[in-house]
């Protein structure tokens, strides 16, 4: 019998690595998919349509948004970012676990509309290595980077709204750690339970 | 800090497996403890007391049950088995995770007593090759064998009691994954989240 696979939802504060560890993850486990999102800002430089983003006008963007197709969107300095449904659903029903990659606030998003996603919090060592992690990407001046760890600080708070929490100490531990639970996820029984049993005891 | 260890209890009907998963759990596995069983029969020959079992008299036993002190207690044929709480919350607290390899009637008593349990029923991929497995060993008459099947069937409908299913269809890949769920739950929210906030923010 076909598997479905999970919607796997990674957040965390900026600079934790979200972005790393979702590229090592994807590298290494070839059942996992990453959800490509949609934007209305246009293509930079080698930005390939329909593997970087989905590039669409405003228009059409706003009228996905009318009708529900979003799993969760915003917008950010005036260009529109989302995370279309249907290509996470497609994905699913192949069997492929999809990962999305995503800040807090789109998290808690998602979580509304697929409240049977697995919801995962990664969490820095501690606020002063979030901050060498920051620092060392090299973008942020300093009155930044305090706006940055106060926002980091609050949304870490919000980890109660998650399944669950992972410290981001090594990447390839941390990406074994995400793979373990998402193994775990698919024979939890309130996933799976009634269907095993049905199929065990109908194999007869 | 010191983290403390989970009580993993592994469950499923006669002849799934349980024994051979939890030994090559125990070998591959360092951080992982067997829970010893405590018994008022005497011991066979080559039997160690504090390794195969703790053995005691009736008494004790007794005296412990009027105690408390049995995660959960058995009377078979005449003999208790039971499993103390002591040696387990002992390990526990030692950051070991302690397996219990148990028939279901005991684990449904553990979790009555340790609700934070990871409570896992092992599922044979069919009746078909319970039956095989059961036959395999050649302990049974044809008799005893459809009364075995029966009681299986049964016993695997009590599966949405426990946490998680997991069909044991290969040693290896089994343990395996019940190692993922052990690792995984090691970092559910519900279990370290405030813990972990509490130690990111304060590492300030």
């Amino acid at each position: 019998m076909k598997k479905e696979g999970l919607l796997v939802v990674l957040s965390g504060p900026s600079g934790v690595g979200k972005g790393t560890i979702c590229d090592h993850l994807l590298d290494k486990y070839s059942d996992l998919e990453y959800s490509i999102s949609m934007t209305t800002r246009s293509p930079r430089a080698g930005e390939i349509h329909g593997e970087d983003y989905y590039f669409v006008s405003k228009s059409e963007f706003q009228e996905m948004i009318a009708d529900d197709e979003f799993l969760e969107w915003a917008e950010v300095f005036g260009n529109y970012y989302g995370t279309p449904r249907k290509f996470v659903n497609s994905k699913l029903r192949e069997g492929k676990s999809v990962v999305l990659e995503i800040d807090i606030q789109g998290a808690l998003q998602v979580k509304q509309r697929c409240p049977n996603g697995v919801f995962i919090f990664l969490l820095p060592p501690s606020l002063d290595e979030l901050h060498k992690r920051i620092r060392k990407r090299g973008t942020e001046q300093d009155k930044d980077m305090q706006t940055r760890l106060t926002a980091a600080k609050n949304e870490i708070k919000t980890v109660h709204q998650y399944d669950y929490a992972v410290v981001n100490n090594n990447i390839g531990d941390t990406a074994d750690l995400i793979y373990s639970v998402i193994k775990a996820e698919k024979c939890s029984v309130s996933r799976v339970g009634q269907k095993l049993v049905k199929e065990v005891i109908d194999n007869e």
